[in-house]
């Protein structure tokens, strides 16, 4: 009899659909894990847009009263889907509940907020899974095996970016990612920019220090019925990296890159080959290596296939593709694994205050239009 | 209350396992659709090999005895997940049991099979639903509507090809693909030429003539300890193609492409535009006008989004990506859609055995070394 | 001191201009070939013309006459530049005056006078170089090379095409091209189809037998001032391939291939890997190897560089490009060198009629809708 | 008569042959032109070092004195192909005689030598042309092209790069480019960051701040024997970018990339629109337009052709290629309109000095890790 793990879901909006997907869809992709996650409770403001959620979501209860959610005896994982400034005091009465804790990205609304949510759930010892899903993508865990075993040599420059064109058109209205109350301080860097971070991390270690700048290109953005609200975080961020291991790097992250759909990129230089990635073709990567007879050097595109686990789980021939919710998919088995098998994963909430220290840092140094150590933990 | 239209399915093997993942998954993207799948009986050759496979897949009930799936009244569709050599029993019984059925390509080992069983369903006023997934592809649709509004003007010439490597290594062991008793005179062309061909006649229309040419290249397969087998059907086809409505064409399908995954392509020439796709970039199709400045003119790649439905069920941003499984989630919806809401999908028995008659004719073609007429319904 | 070998040029066309180009570019690429082209004689239909076409393209002397040319004793090479119905008459005379002998493709209107101009010029023991100058490629020799090593395996299939769409637009006027009289009964076939062929003989080996089908898209073009006039051959052509080594293949040639602007492609599958060439991206190969580890397999994008003689001639580093011309120039250094120092190259008069009978197989094959053997030399 | 401009070149390397090439082939390729030039006088550190590179490179005189070539009355534009630290001595002294001066970037040691030079440019009345030659690509004109008309509406961002491998292999010998007192301070800045630079400016406009980070990746090379020496100057350089447009952007240069064999890359974001260009596919450019209609909106893959001027002067076919070198023929060819015609073009020494005072502040800012004021002129 396979394990259940039973979910307390707060939030209704598009990132609980995902998660939603995750667990519903885990069952055919992987039905060998340590436990399924079982529907139990879902939570959202009123009783009633609870009610609609756990219909829509397939959810056995719903609660109008979050609070009520992570202390419901019958709940084992609080899923947090909802704005950054909200993490916080769940995220701590979920811990304080004893309940492991999967939440959304990138984890309340500062490094502070972050890191005292890590450290609780370090101290209250729950198991915790924060959802930097391209890290999913089985083509990270290849990109990090052919660096580790030295494929590339030793890494010696990064280039990453996450650039989306969700908010080029300068009438996509204000939305709650605008107000630094709720979203953060940080813009497209909290959004986009703190995924391009979770890899750089995975790929090539810690960042010791940063310089940035940041920009807002759309001032203002209509609120309908002819008012306005000023942004109040930057449309667009880039900052320099210095990497603890002596690695340099570019990072950038933009919600107003006109053609830039899905651009979550990444290439990484070593001293004996090159690594690439387009998150807008997430099924390939492309690997160069000087040890290549000299006339038959280049680029390799390798599509993903069963020979990058999990991938297999999908479909057993190479290059027939996933898709951005299969990695949702994973994330879901991952937490499985990470709750009911004891099986290490990240990343957890230790690592996302580490990322939103980094955030910090950036803006700081673009305040102060000077280099800034990322702070310790 | 979502209406249910209960599953029987036959078979238990990989294609059968993409089936259930589209019955499972579709509740999650199509909430909205006609009618839900409800997992209600599965047939395989043994009672314990039924139950295996009702346990894994999620089935109320399991038989090991296919005719009683057929008849069981708590069965509204019949879903044929088997070999070609099975299709004809299965199928008829089907519809003589008044069931309506969604059956695996190319059905029947031959046109003459398929014809038979497509007289079969329209004689009874059956639905039917044959599993050309590739064309649950949105670029599909989209593609379909550029040609149908004349954006690459009168279609003068197609490439088409589905090539593949599954079977490149000569070490491959024999398999039921390559017995012509169970998988019908065509190879290559059965499996993968199928589909390339539901294509062709859905984007350029009705095949009037071919022109082919077989080859087994690996001749003999390991049945293991160290027996072989003649390989009884061709590794790799190509045919020359003349359309009813004037378009010339050539079609190729290979399961020995070294280096080919995936490779499902088409190319459309017309006298205004082009159109590319291929199959190992299944989120992206390329699109040239000579409309466009005559310094601006060029394939522009374009990635599914929401305005090529119904990928926006999938994930709300353009260039997110679905993968291979996710055709037959949009297949199974189809057929929800097709058997509660009446709505005409495709391809159905009659379009099958219009491609089995195809492949007929590039068979006897290849043998007689001339073009052949496809043969009438 | 350079020896030099005096060209004799009939022509002052497009293609005259590019010979000319090879010219005279050569000494500042090859500077160390076996000779270096003087510029002597051009003839033109008029003195007048002959004139121009001297001081346009800096030759020494100008005659209204070809007969004078060839016969002129200053002339070591007779460059033929002029449509292909010409070329029996000047060819044959050339081969008598004893002149080797340098000739624009395809040679001659079929087969039957390109056989006659090589069984000419090997009774009188005179040298000749074809200008189908996209064997001039470098990468062209490299795949040659990747195949002859075996890196792909044994070849099995073949796809190859020239397409273009030069006459895509129905208004494009009617053109010597058009006119079977002047160009040949191979319309695109002959101007590209011929190239493709070219290439395919390099890389795989002799074609055996073909089986074609042809379609003019547009059937008139106009001839200015209202009037129109019937297009005499092909737009575009097509056909299956065997090869006398076994592999299987298909060609296709187009003029009215819209977005198609300079696609002389091949792919060729082995047992062990692919190769895969587009003219569009004239710089770069596709290479595939089943050697490769499994989690790494993929095409690899390798730019001509240094390591793919004779391009370190024109620049050292890898990637830096050659363009269109620079085939002319390679050729005009292959001519001097097999003129020179009889250093074998090719394709000869020997291989033009070859190809020129492959054309005139393809164009009975889609008269008599059946296969056709190549008929021998 | 076509004007003739006499040349006077010092220096008999790399890049002097690819001057001399340039004006060799501008003949066949600008037939037209204002004027044609003559390869009067070449100099070399000695008589017979001059009279070797006379003879290679087809000139008249030779002398082993640059004094001598700069006062020459025959000498009517002194062209400078030597390395850093001795274009301020011969390009002051080319410009006191009253020469026209064509000289390699980045001309001088740093922004001072290069200001002073330009100074005394201005003051002389001379004209100047400076080898930036990635500019002289038919598509960078196309760029500025669509940016100026609102194609891609207003620039928000610039990602820049120029990163080659020619010294990624450790194992590469010290070179003179490696020696801050030959090369200048910048070293793979200098060298490759400033083509990157060069095009930023006339894409993107002037450059008002920069931030930068400077790497040297191999600290020692061999001078052969076993002996090493201390690597001067940077193998790696990136910086931000403020331009006085308002636009953001990043800049980089490395000359230890692995696996970038030629990649001068541009990506430009606007309002309404992008264009990438990649510099090892020099023949195409992407443009995005978010004026196409929804469901097709893409990146156009544009190949250069005739509407790409000067393109057509060398080939008349969209997509036929043209290759590095070809850059040095229109940078011969617009130095001949420059001088003969006084047809206003770019990068004189004014826009060289520029550069260098850009190189300067990424030099000092990346030292004092904060941003840094570009000088004024």
């Amino acid at each position: 009899m396979t394990r259940k793990l039973r979910i307390g879901l707060i939030g209704s909006g598009f990132i609980a659909r995902c998660h939603v997907y995750g667990y519903r869809t885990m069952l055919s992709v992987f039905p060998e894990a340590a436990a399924q996650p079982e529907l139990e409770l879902v939570a959202d403001m009123t009783d009633d847009l609870a009610k609609a959620a756990a219909e829509k979501f397939g959810f056995r209860r719903a609660t109008g009263d979050w609070r009520k959610l992570v202390a419901d005896p019958a709940v084992d994982i609080v899923d947090i889907c909802v704005p950054s400034h909200l993490h916080k005091e769940m995220a701590l009465a979920a811990i304080a509940a004893g309940k492991h804790v999967y939440c959304e990205k990138p984890v309340g609304l500062n490094g502070g907020e972050a890191s005292e949510i890590a450290a609780a759930a370090a101290r209250a010892g729950v198991k915790s899974l924060v959802g930097y899903s391209y890290l999913r993508n089985p083509l990270i865990a290849f990109a990090r095996k052919l660096i580790q075993e030295g494929a590339i040599g030793e890494v010696t420059h990064f280039r990453g970016a996450h650039n989306e064109d969700y908010m080029a058109d300068p009438a996509a209205p204000f939305v709650w990612r605008c107000d630094s109350a709720i979203a953060g301080k940080a813009g497209a860097l909290g959004d986009l920019g703190s995924h391009i971070i979770s890899i750089a991390r995975v790929l090539v270690g810690e960042i010791a220090s940063v310089c940035g700048a940041t920009k807002t290109v759309v001032a203002e953005r209509s609120l309908g019925g002819g008012r306005t609200r000023k942004v109040e975080n930057e449309d667009q961020a880039q900052f320099l990296v210095e990497f603890v291991g002596g690695a340099t790097g570019h990072i950038e992250a933009s919600r107003v890159a006109t053609g830039s759909h899905m651009d979550i990129t990444y290439e990484i230089v070593g001293t004996h080959g090159q690594i690439q990635f387009d998150g807008e073709r997430m099924n390939e990567i492309r690997f160069y290596s000087d040890k290549d007879p000299v006339d038959r050097r280049g680029f390799r595109t390798i599509y993903t296939g069963p020979a990058h686990p999990p991938f297999g789980n999908f479909v057993p021939g190479t290059a027939h593709g996933i898709g951005f919710n299969d990695q949702k998919v994973i994330e879901a088995y991952e937490l499985m694994e990470l709750v009911a098998a004891d099986r290490p994963t990240g990343p957890d909430f230790t690592d996302a205050a580490t990322i939103s220290r980094i955030l910090d840092a950036v803006l700081q140094s673009a305040a102060e239009r000077r280099w800034v150590k990322v702070a310790a933990a």
